[in-house]
C-alpha cells in the first residue's frame, strides 16, 4: 500500500461481494441499536426525534438498560432474530471487549434473518479489530461500516461526531440525528476506528498519565510541593485535574478495554504497546479501588488519590 | 513508616555517622561541579556570579564541556583527587544512568582526598537510586544531600528551582546563586528525587504521550481529521504540540534514562512500570531516528512525525 501519510496503512477491505451488496442499498428507516447504554440511548433518541424507528432487543438486559431504551423512545423486539428482520441498519455500541462477540452472535443470524443488513460498528476498537469484525459480518453476507464516535451523547449541539469509513457508508451518511454530526472518512475500513483510537489516546491517555503522576506524588508525600510547582509552571493544570479525576472512578472499568485496543493499534504500526497497557493497568487499579466500594458520586480528587494510595499500600509487598 | 501522605514512603536514612559528620559543617566556599553540561555550567555560572569558587575537572571531557566550563568561569583541576581535596561541596549533575557510577568513582577517593565532602546528587533519579547512592557516599564517610532540579538553567529569574532533602541540607540551603531558588523539602533522603520524578512524569510523560498519538495518527493517515477534532475540542493543543515536538529529537536521548527512573519510582509504590517503560521506548525510537541523521536544528512537527513514520515503516515487520 501507499506510504507517506495520505493512505492509511490498512490491509485490503475484506470480501463483501460488493457488486451484490451495492444494489441492496436502501434509505434507512429502521435502526437497531445494540445496546442502549448512555451513548447508544443518546444516539437512538436523537434518531427517534428525527422520525426514524429505533428498535432494540431488551431480552436479557439490565433494568437500567431497558429503562434507558424506553425513555429514549425505542421499540422493543422479543428476540434478536426479530430485531434483525425489522432493521435496515444496526449500530453496535458496546464495550470494546464485547464488540467481537456481539458481531459473532449477530453474524450467526444474518443469513436467515436479514442478509441486506447494514452493520455499523461504532465501538472504540483498533483498526485490526474492526477489520476482523468486517470479515465476520462480510462473511455472513451483510455489509459493514467502520464507525468511531467522538464526544459525548448528543444532549446538545456540537457534542457528538460520528465518523464513518468503508465502501458502504453512503446510506449512513444520509441519516439525520438531532445534534449529531455524521462525517465521512473515506472508503477504507479501519480509518474511522483509527481516528477514534488516536483521539482517545490523547484524552484518556492524559488522564491515566495524570493519575500515574498524582498517585506517585501522593504515595511519596510530595503532592503539596508538586502542586506549588504547577502553580507557577502550569497554572491551569491542577484545576483541570480537579475537574477530571473525580469522573474517573465510575468510568475506569469501561476504559480498560479501550486502552488495550489503543495498545493494539500502536503495536500494529510498530510502536511499543507498553504505554497503553500501562494505562489499562491504571484503570484496572482505579476500578478495583472504587468498584468494590460501591461509590455512586464522583469523589473529590484528594479522596480519589488517598483511596488509591491506601489500596496500593495494602496490596503492595 | 507513617502512612497517609504526610511522611514519604522511604526507608530509613542510610548510616552516615551523623554525630561525627554534623560537626564538620562549614560554610561552603568552593563547589565542584560534575559535569558542566548545559544545566551544570548554568548553575555553576550563577554560583560564580555570587562569588563562590566553582571548580571542575575537565580531564577526559569533551571540548564542548571544557568550553562551557571555561565560559562559566570554572577553575579547572588536573584530576579528580585534586578536585575533591579543594571542594567543600560537590554537585553531581549528570545523565541519570551515570549517577551511580559517578558516585562509585568519587566514593573511592573520598577517604584519602576529603572525608568532609558534602555530596549533592542533583540527578533525575528514583528515590530508590538516590538511597543507593546515599549508602555508597555515606559508606565512604561523606555526607549526602538528595537534590532535584526543576526548570531550565538559571538564565533569568524564575527558571530554576533546586529542591533539597536529607539530614544535611543546611549548608546548601545557605548558598546563593543568581536566579536560583534553593528550596527545602525536609530531612528525608528521597523526597527531592521523588518530587523531580513526579514533576518530570507529567512534563516529559505528556510529550511521550503526544508522540504516541501523533505518530499513530500519521501512520494510519488520520492526522488531518484528528487536528480538526482538536480545533473544536482542545483548541490550544496542536499549537502546544507544534512548539514542543521539534525540541524532542535533540533531547530524546537524554530522556531515556529519566523515563526508566520514573518507571522504577512508580514500581516502587506498587504501580505498573509499563507506562514509563513505554515512554522510554518512545524516546529511544526518536533518538534512533534523529541521532543517526545528525540533525542539528529542531525540525518542524510534521517532519518529525514523517521521519518517525518512515523509520517504523522500514523497521516494522
Amino acid at each position: 500500500m501507499a506510504r507517506g501519510g495520505q493512505s492509511p496503512r490498512f490491509h485490503s477491505t475484506p470480501h463483501t461481494h460488493k457488486s451484490n451488496l451495492r444494489c441492496r442499498a436502501v434509505t434507512i428507516k429502521t435502526i437497531a441499536i445494540i445496546s442502549p447504554g448512555d451513548m447508544g440511548s443518546g444516539i437512538g433518541k436523537a434518531l427517534v426525534q428525527e422520525g426514524y424507528q429505533v428498535i432494540t432487543c431488551s431480552e436479557g438486559r439490565s433494568p437500567l438498560t431497558k429503562e434507558l431504551a424506553q425513555k429514549a423512545g425505542f421499540q422493543d423486539t422479543p428476540n434478536l432474530a426479530t430485531l434483525l428482520i425489522q432493521a435496515d441498519c444496526l449500530f453496535s455500541i458496546v464495550p470494546p471487549e464485547s464488540a467481537l462477540s456481539v458481531a459473532q452472535n449477530i453474524a450467526g443470524h444474518i443469513q436467515s434473518a436479514n442478509p441486506g443488513l447494514l452493520y455499523v460498528d461504532c465501538n472504540a476498537i483498533a483498526p485490526q479489530t474492526t477489520l476482523k469484525i468486517a470479515e465476520i459480518i462480510g462473511g455472513a453476507g451483510a455489509r459493514y461500516v467502520d464507525c468511531g464516535i467522538i464526544g459525548s451523547p448528543p444532549e446538545r449541539r456540537g457534542l457528538t461526531r460520528i465518523y464513518l469509513s468503508g465502501p458502504d457508508t453512503s446510506e449512513v451518511l444520509e441519516l439525520h440525528g438531532q445534534n449529531i454530526d455524521f462525517r465521512n472518512l473515506g472508503d477504507q475500513i479501519g480509518t474511522a476506528s483509527a481516528l477514534k483510537m488516536c483521539y482517545a489516546s490523547q484524552t484518556k491517555g492524559t488522564t491515566a498519565l495524570w493519575l500515574h503522576s498524582l498517585v506517585t506524588a501522593q504515595s511519596l508525600g510530595v503532592l503539596d510541593p508538586l502542586r506549588k510547582e504547577w502553580t507557577s509552571s502550569n497554572p491551569t493544570l491542577w484545576g483541570r485535574m480537579e475537574d477530571n479525576i473525580p469522573t474517573v472512578p465510575h468510568r475506569a472499568g469501561r476504559w480498560i478495554g479501550e486502552m488495550k485496543e489503543i495498545a493494539l493499534t500502536m503495536e500494529g504500526i510498530g510502536l511499543t504497546n507498553d504505554a497503553f497497557e500501562g494505562a489499562a493497568t491504571m484503570y484496572e487499579l482505579v476500578d478495583a479501588v472504587f468498584h468494590q466500594k460501591g461509590y455512586s458520586e464522583g469523589p473529590p480528587i484528594l479522596e480519589v488519590l488517598s483511596k488509591i494510595e491506601h489500596h496500593l499500600h495494602d496490596h503492595h509487598e
